[in-house]
């Protein structure tokens, strides 16, 4: 089996914003389903892992882009692994333009394998007799040319920039606050003007726990002091918080960080 | 050039709620790019048109449904029109399993084509010398066994349920607020125990004027005296206002009407 996985999408009309740019939480999901295209051709679906009771986790995805797929472009993603842990695995994509082959960026991702009956993380090389060591493209081998996760450290300074309640079409299959809503949800804390005159370079987030339907989702927020030439900072980290002000823990309990680059 | 097109589709993991199916604003998406092959590939695409200032406009769709799709199946969507007047056209669905061929349901859509240049609707007899009645298929011709639209009329106990804020996420390519997020924030009013007990038999929008991003949005919703065998309300009417509490008119503006039907 090839290890590299193509995925082909076309950038949908209601799938782009107000400047015809592919929505970042869009990108973040076709990502996704190239993860899992990925995994169930090699045996490691979550349909045929839910069985045995394990499924993937996401626990970080950073993409970096020098553009944003347009509406009607054609894009290819390709992904494959680059290396495994025993707890985690680190899964990169590469993303072009499927005509001309310009590249659009890079991402990469975090991973753990949940056994859902202890909720604990699973041994990967344990799992099948290390089968999923044969798909490990090393970074020689296949190079993603953008930097690792970063960390989210807020400081004293941070500010809460919005709560919001949690609905019907923020859940997914699993009940949990899905990771894509989370990427909508961070960016729609900024106004028209930032996307009128800066794209994003790079994002990052963390999955750090779980939230529900009907948790309400504090967003705190605290930009950089290095600016870009127009003044506004490079860049913005944000936590999102649960249980705010609950009595024995007022800050609440910190459930996704990320950290926005723009350009 | 055949009268109908066939679009395609497998039901992501991300487009499905937390009872496994998807998502009704998902399915709603999926038709409107059946909508849109439909149109591109007889030269009414709105790419085509754009360039004669010409775009379609969606003023009303109606989705009835046996079942609603599950995760990883694949759907084929059917699209035709049944009919053409001077302003307006009618476009139906069927919507069913391309493995087995059973129908999950139908749906009706009422489209107009504005000139963007002065907002009217065109005449679309007299748009390409009538190419249009080309692709008409009666009711006669390909059955839509489900009702059409109906019409919502609330009365003087509708109450306001909700007021949000809208946002980047909610904007489409125009700069207005998207059909398919309409959807979502509509079935957003109801609480976990209502997807929980009922699925959605019929879905009715109507698209009356445009919402821009920032302007917050009032949904004042009437359930109906009907009742299911549990006791809850058979249907409920919901109209979506904006400007409400301006001075003038203190009951703001109406830009959308909906009613769900559950079973």
């Amino acid at each position: 089996m090839e290890k590299i996985e193509t995925y082909r999408f076309t950038v949908e009309p209601f799938h782009v914003d107000f400047t015809g740019h592919l929505f970042m939480g869009v990108l973040g999901n076709h990502l996704l389903n190239a993860a899992g295209r990925h995994s169930h051709n090699r045996g490691w679906g979550i349909d045929q892992l839910n069985e045995n009771h394990y499924t993937w986790v996401l626990s970080r995805l950073s993409i970096e882009l020098n553009e944003m797929p347009a509406q009607y472009e054609q894009v290819e993603v390709e992904t494959w692994v680059e290396s495994v842990m025993k707890l985690f695995t680190e899964r990169n994509f590469l993303i072009r333009n499927a005509k001309d082959g310009r590249i659009y960026g890079y991402a990469r991702s975090i991973w753990a394998m949940i056994d859902t009956a202890t909720r604990q993380p699973s041994d990967l090389i344990a799992l099948k007799d290390g089968d999923i060591l044969h798909y490990v493209l090393t970074a020689d081998e296949k190079p993603c040319p953008i930097a690792k996760h970063g960390r989210v450290r807020l400081s004293s300074v941070a500010q809460p920039l919005r709560t919001i309640d949690t609905h019907y079409s923020d859940v997914d299959i699993n009940g949990h606050i899905n990771s894509v809503k989370y990427i909508e949800h961070i960016l729609d804390l900024f106004p028209r003007q930032q996307f009128e005159q800066h794209a994003i370079h790079r994002f990052e987030i963390a999955y750090k726990a779980e939230a529900f339907m009907g948790e309400p989702l504090t967003f705190v927020g605290e930009p950089s002091t290095d600016i870009l030439s127009d003044g506004t900072p490079i860049s913005t980290q944000i936590e999102i918080r649960k249980n705010v002000g609950a009595v024995d823990k007022p800050a609440g309990e910190s459930i996704v960080t990320a950290q926005i680059f723009w350009k």
